[in-house]
């Protein structure tokens, strides 16, 4: 239980400004960015500098029986960073350093307040980059990221957060400090707690420091809108340049929702009568761009693209990406609220998926608008509503359960990237059954039996 | 206890012909490709070909308490296939079916049975290839490198067995089915089991079905050669190659060891006076390879090479990898017996461990033959030894542990590639500490209480 007592321990182990408990800070912590989950202020909010602080913060945790909320930027989109049963929320902003950057063997290590774009830009100046991008990378924190194995826009080629973590370092819930991993790009020792714990959205263990791989930047890039009448159409077009070898580094859509919504907002000129728009980007040697760009036109165009626009400048190239970037503002803009999903099926079933949320949205009367990483088959479809219509909320809850279901029916996942947090947990039977879900519980019981990290995220304790 | 009537339930489960216990079946699974390991006959062979098979197979060793060893074509380097514990030898090489290719998704879904190469020969077809490359990949099955998460030469640009795994089916040591991952590209529901049973060795569960991503195979790839009379050169000049962005799909390096007894054997007509070479190829579109290798070429100039290779024509090609192939096979004609082991270090310090390694080889006076995956980082220092002589055989296990303790001190790992099992299991606290062990342990113990599942290996249970 938390008390004054908690309180003077807390300020005892890190020192007084490292320690929150006035009622704006709390209330500051109460939320993430996800919609649609309850607010909850925590008791405490810690805001250790190193590892020794972190595993201070866990006894004295213990001791108390206080759960642990651990936070980076609080940019999650699944009620990650929610104090759902109080306590203390860690966040690591003040862990912000770059530790290293190995430019030999391609490895960067950072604390875990190091936010993504920090990363980039120190990377960059040797000519690297850390490929995983995912919306918030001028916000979120390596930490929050590594916890929630962001994905973003360059998955399809480049992959996701996970397959660039090569190492971690993570204090346990018993206040153990543990490393795993390192700088060889070749590691079979041991069970793989780097991958175990990444993506664990902090319910096994508090990150303190994080080895990445990184990449050279590619020279060259191209970028491509394709312009469809025909749902099926653009879903082929999808495959099919696939199916030719390329695998871009982008291969985006927007539904129709989307793009009215967008050019409502924007005046970009998009074509507001088509069904999809997808925008392409590849990118690698020039002359890899020279040779993947026209595969691809030919590709759209074969497929019956209506129209193509190929970026020759980099303002053309800017003008395509500010559609996609404006998804999800202009939707905002439709009405107080909105829900940002997580549908993520096989890339050929993009068409299906599409159909499916339509038939739900008109089912429900909601506005959805569906856009996202068509090349991943992970696809955003965003729910507008108003949180004061109680029912247009009723009919919200209905319509995101049958997407799950749509989703999963269709060979996919409840979450392409945004993870499961306090909202999906209830659906993981529906993925895993009974014996998965039994699974991950036991995963979690052995890493953290008394549920001190992170409790009501991912598993829930059994009843 | 193994006895007669287990002998009848196995029968009467699966069918006669798919359990083994004749005496000769049963030395023919008494061992693996490890040397310097225990030989142990198991009780009984059985031979699944259905995963109702094996949760029968699970559910009879449960009732009578016997372990199982998951087996796919003995290939293993570890021990990781020897039934230490007698019991039950799962052999799963009549589960040989690729179930589906789709080339939509870029997915294979394969029994554990399939060998590599099969599935290579298949998805060529489609003008696709499944990159990891093992030495063995000709006669290993998926089920065993999945197990083992195997590397092979590839691993530096296309990475290893791991960056290929989408989803798992596997059978739990209670004998309940869990389906983990599927075709998606993106996925972050639940903790990453696809990940954690990738190279846990067989002793979470028994993988039953394996999901995994294939690639477009590449249009051209070009060969060199490049001799060094300085092992500080040759080792600048691999980071230097990658300082230049280039990313060789293939970097080996052969030790002046290896190459003195490669050319003893083979007359290839390698420099006998050199003290390394790198044979290095790049891949890809035909213009990334015209820009790539005379990037390396240069490099590998600049830093001192005194003799450069490249190869003009696919016979020239072949000839320098006829080399790298015959340095095993070169070493094995040297003595009787050889320990291949396995050493890991950050690219960065490859001069370094080749140097410690060659220290150890004067200490303890063997002859170690060092070459492998410089790229990687990871090496295979082969150790030739008279397993008659005891005190060679004493001498040899000093080095190895020397060897160890080198790669870990250098900021490496263990086992790049070949696996803890039987071998490296006390070596474990060196890399993880006591608290990393038990971490270990209390997922072993999370997820096969009971020991069932390939006793012995990767994790020992606490004394």
């Amino acid at each position: 239980m938390f008390n004054q007592e908690v309180l003077n321990e807390l300020i005892k182990a890190l020192g007084k400004d490292k320690v929150l408990s006035d009622r704006e800070d709390l209330i500051a912590y109460s939320y993430d960015a996800t919609a649609a989950v309850p607010r909850q202020e925590p008791d405490v909010v810690v805001t250790p500098t190193s590892t020794e602080d972190v595993v201070e913060v866990v006894k004295i945790a213990n001791r108390y029986k206080l759960p642990i909320y651990p936070r980076g930027s609080g940019t999650n989109l699944s009620g990650g960073a929610i104090p759902l049963q109080k306590g203390i929320v860690l966040t690591t902003w003040k862990m912000n350093k770059i530790l290293e950057l190995d430019t030999d063997n391609l490895v960067a290590t950072v604390q875990p307040g190091v936010v993504i774009q920090a990363l980039n830009d120190e990377a960059m100046k040797h000519g690297l980059m850390y490929p995983p991008d995912p919306g918030t990378v001028s916000t979120a924190t390596m930490g929050g990221s590594v916890s929630e194995c962001s994905g973003g826009l360059k998955g399809l080629k480049y992959g996701v957060t996970k397959h660039y973590v090569m190492g971690l370092e993570v204090v346990l819930g018993s206040g153990e400090v543990i490393k795993w991993g390192g700088k060889t790009v070749k590691n079979v020792s041991g069970y793989d707690l780097t991958a175990l714990f990444t993506g664990a959205e902090g319910t096994l263990g508090i990150i303190t420091k994080i080895l990445v791989k990184l990449t050279p930047i590619p020279e060259a890039k191209k970028s491509l809108l394709a312009v469809f009448d025909d749902l099926d159409k653009a879903g082929n077009a999808i495959s099919d340049i696939i199916r030719h070898k390329v695998i871009p580094a982008t291969l985006e859509i927007l539904d129709k929702v989307t793009i009215g919504t967008v050019e409502n907002f924007t005046h970009a000129g998009l074509p507001t009568d088509a069904e999809a728009v997808l925008l392409i980007e590849v990118d690698g040697y020039k002359e890899v761009v020279e040779r993947e760009a026209p595969i691809v036109e030919k590709v759209c165009r074969d497929n019956g693209a209506v129209d193509i626009k190929v970026a020759k400048t980099d303002e053309e190239r800017d003008k395509i990406w500010f559609a996609r970037r404006n998804a999800l503002p202009s939707l905002a803009q439709v009405k107080p609220a909105l829900v940002l999903e997580d549908a993520t099926v096989p890339r050929s079933k993009i068409p299906d998926i599409i159909k499916e949320i339509r038939k739900i949205a008109e089912k429900y009367n909601l506005l959805i608008g569906t856009y996202g990483h068509a090349g991943d088959g992970n696809l955003h479809p965003t729910i507008v509503i108003d949180p004061r219509d109680e029912d247009e909320v009723q009919r919200m809850h209905k319509a995101v359960d049958e997407i799950f279901h749509a989703a999963i029916g269709l060979g996919g996942t409840l979450s392409g990237e945004h993870g499961i947090g306090i909202g999906k947990v209830r659906y993981l039977p529906l993925e895993f059954g009974e014996a998965g879900v039994r699974v991950i519980r036991r995963i979690k019981e052995a890493l953290d039996p008394n549920y001190v990290l992170n409790p009501g995220k991912m598993v829930l304790r059994e009843e």
